[in-house]
């Protein structure tokens, strides 16, 4: 049971978390904590937590959980808020898209790594954000990767992991490093092409009529691409190394792709077709052959 | 009315334009007419056609409306099958992805562009394909473009506009060219950059996890990659011109991002992530402001 959940920026990722554990009956009492009193007047009054305060060191005050579930961009002076103020047994975690930034920040504020902090990151989202768009199944079936390092307790990897698992989120450990290579991969990398392909075709001459003629294909490909603008600034400033390596290997394997068509290569387009149909169907859809 | 509608390639789009004539109970006859006896004989069970044959010039006899919406690899082909085999006052369409390549097919195998001839591409489909995936509504609300050249005749226009209006589609006209770079801009370029995407993917190591990991904005943006390898094959070679020069183009664009990404330039990112946000949210969800 958590006596006190302490949620550091009440939007989707945080307010669901909320919703659930109240949903599961595993949390007494939910503090949030933001910037905006309206947008907390609104998790209020959906019941998605109790009271709130615009103070950190306020809202971590006795709490036993401490998630924090801020952009990239305002991890680390919220953690310079939150420091020396924190209760003995509490346990922190965070929602970072990208680990390699978030231990960063927190090795930079504390001196390097404290025992409590687990850092983790749940696979899952849409493209709507704030509080209005939470709910407690979110994380149901989704995944949960926890980042742990040495210096982190196990105890409190055990809380972090009994909190998402309560949630309905399957728990999966692994590195830093291999976190962030992962998402820049399946994440981050899809996000800059959906972006960048939409921004492309806007700056066409009649791009009206471009986007007019597009079809259901188009519209789920560049669904991403409506994605909350600063949030993704951030993701890629704090993944900018793995990031900008797959980015350029792609731009690399798309010149190639230009030559193949040039050269009109047709077994050679059929080959990657195939493999990718192949791989989709089978990784993604989860129809194994 | 069409008295004898020819189905040349009974699939998803062939049979979804039967389907839709028929429930709409503007034509009297459909005959079918492919490679694979089981297809054929399925589209009878469903309905979708009346009688088939594995003979083109018998299945455009007496036919006054003639769809060919095969392959784009088999239009030359079905084209000299049919030659000479018309009856006077037929007129035949296709529904073919890439206008210029069926323009040059019919031109090829007519010695020049006959009046009756209405290149069209509807701009419909899902990824699965086959007349099993055959739906009456397929069209409704849906954009069909026309590119008639200056040797098309007028009737031939009017009557296949018709046709698609009565399958509940928007019809619109412009020309080959402009066709080619529109599709190659906002389907075939989304197309290579999923299947690439996918493919490269797949070819890294622990694929199998890395795909564990992908969330659903990954599914939405992958979903054209499970589309038919063999169609979007000769759509890549019919279109090479366009399409090798917006991959070129889209390629450069990445190397560019990259660099911005390195250079660690957060303004720029926000600036083309906003553009984009913006532009898929008015023109393709349709939010005005």
């Amino acid at each position: 049971m958590i006596e006190k959940l302490a949620i550091i920026g009440v939007g989707l990722i945080g307010g669901s978390v909320a919703m659930a554990l109240r949903e599961e009956g595993v949390v007494k009492e939910v503090v949030g904590c933001g910037r905006r009193k309206k947008n907390l007047e609104k998790a209020c009054a959906l019941g998605v937590i109790d009271h709130f305060t615009h103070d950190v060191a306020e809202a971590v005050k006795g709490a036993d959980m401490v998630l924090l579930s801020v952009p990239l961009g305002a991890m680390r002076d919220t953690l310079q808020a939150m420091r020396g103020r924190l209760s003995d047994d509490a346990v922190v975690t965070d929602a970072g898209s990208v680990k390699g930034s978030v231990v960063e920040d927190v090795k930079a504020v504390y001196r390097g790594m404290p025992g409590f902090f687990v850092p983790g990151h749940p696979i899952a989202g849409t493209e709507r954000s704030g509080v209005e768009a939470a709910f407690a199944e979110l994380y149901r079936n989704r995944r949960v990767i926890l980042t742990p390092l040495p210096e982190t307790n196990e105890d409190a990897v055990d809380r972090v992991d009994r909190m998402w698992r309560q949630c309905g989120a399957e728990v999966t450990q692994m590195s830093v490093e291999h976190h962030d290579e992962v998402l820049a991969a399946t994440s981050h990398l899809p996000h800059m092409l959906a972006f960048t392909l939409v921004d492309s075709l806007a700056r066409m001459k009649e791009n009206d009529e471009i986007f007019r003629f597009a079809a259901g294909g188009f519209r789920d490909f560049t669904r991403i691409a409506s994605s909350n603008p600063v949030m993704w600034r951030d993701i890629c400033i704090a993944n900018q190394q793995p990031l900008s390596g797959m980015l350029t290997r792609f731009a690399d394997e798309l010149h190639e792709l230009a030559a193949i068509l040039e050269r009109g290569d047709g077994e050679r387009l059929l080959a990657i077709f195939e493999r990718a149909q192949h791989a989709r169907d089978r990784y993604v859809d989860g129809v194994r052959d």
